[in-house]
């Protein structure tokens, strides 16, 4: 949706605000040129505040991305561009967080097994305004599911994949892209992206609806 | 689903039967290690006496594997396991194949835009028989089907992805992994694996199966 845009944003200062590896992959496939700036906000809103898990990711990402904003015009190195996400594995209206321990890893791949869950990724935008624009720029911000379906897992399946210390870092304790994640996973509803951590189309939609605020 | 069984599988002697690197990035991803034959069959079957887009694509997947089980065994040097794979991008019942030429791909990425289109990988999977068995080996084959959404593309969007090079050697004119096709899609509904050519969960569950008879 941005391939013919690409020579506009690559003219621009973008910064993505996640040190995930996995972002950083699917936008610099994109083809996307940018600077990572690692968000200092603490992640600790209490999501019994929010109405949904989609309402607390999103409001996650939005913190991340004014934190990292505020702090590069204060550095004096504001950015044209900064991008955040935050990414939530749901089961049962329930936020499942990176696991704690291997036992812990265990224990939600037991829950995922044989059933359906929803990853929801929060996405922030903010844009430098023109000139005579607000300092707080213009600010784009949305949600997207992806339902994904897990096959029924054997213990021993689950003891290995944790063993190979692969879901320890991440959200519900498994990844789509690796071995394990691959295998388990029978099929999804959405964007394949998105539960790696960034909505690919939504975002590059979004990008190019802001392309003539640049 | 096979992460358990690596240390009985890796013990094999397993051939994939397929010179795409996707497919064989897909694989190594699950931790099975193999060697790669290529096929000689020659893709030439009338697709039209065929009664779907699918049973096309599985009767093409299992004559490569019945080519290569046949050279290897020729050539003394057997294998236990021989995977084989074959991938249709389908439209409207139609089978879109590698595009000819730039203005080929052109045409097809205009066909899919907007729309939903099916992408059915056929698998054929021969197994050695343990003792006393024949030489054809056991045969597990299936079919597994993905569907893609097409978000609405402008022709400047078209060109500059077909500018890349990377749809003229992929059926239906894109690659889901790439920047085009992952800006490009909405979502799918099934194994994104199989979009890229081999169905991972699929594949997986059969290869369990076939465990006992190693």
């Amino acid at each position: 949706m941005i391939i013919h845009l690409l020579p506009l944003f690559n003219s621009k200062r973008i910064v993505l605000a996640s040190g995930s590896p996995r972002r950083q992959e699917a936008l610099r496939n994109i083809g996307l040129k940018f600077e990572v700036v690692v968000s200092k906000f603490a992640e600790d809103l209490d999501k019994q505040s929010f109405a949904s898990p989609a309402a607390y990711c999103l409001e996650t990402a939005s913190r991340k991305c004014a934190e990292v904003w505020a702090r590069l015009r204060e550095e004096q190195r504001s950015a044209d561009i900064v991008i955040s996400a935050d990414t939530v594995v749901v089961l049962d209206g329930r936020v499942l967080e990176k696991p704690s321990s291997p036992a812990d890893a265990e224990r939600m791949l037991r829950e995922l097994s044989g059933r359906d869950h929803d990853v929801y990724t929060g996405v922030c935008i903010r844009v430098r305004t023109p000139a005579g624009g607000s300092d707080e720029g213009t600010v784009r911000q949305f949600t997207e599911r992806t339902t994904v379906t897990f096959a029924e897992l054997s213990p021993e399946a689950v003891r290995a994949y944790v063993a190979t210390g692969s879901p320890l870092d991440k959200a519900g304790g498994y990844g789509i892209q690796d071995g394990g994640g691959s295998s388990f996973i029978k099929g999804i509803v959405g964007d394949y992206w998105n539960v790696t951590g960034i909505p690919v189309h939504h975002l590059c939609a979004e990008l190019a609806g802001l392309a003539p605020l640049l």
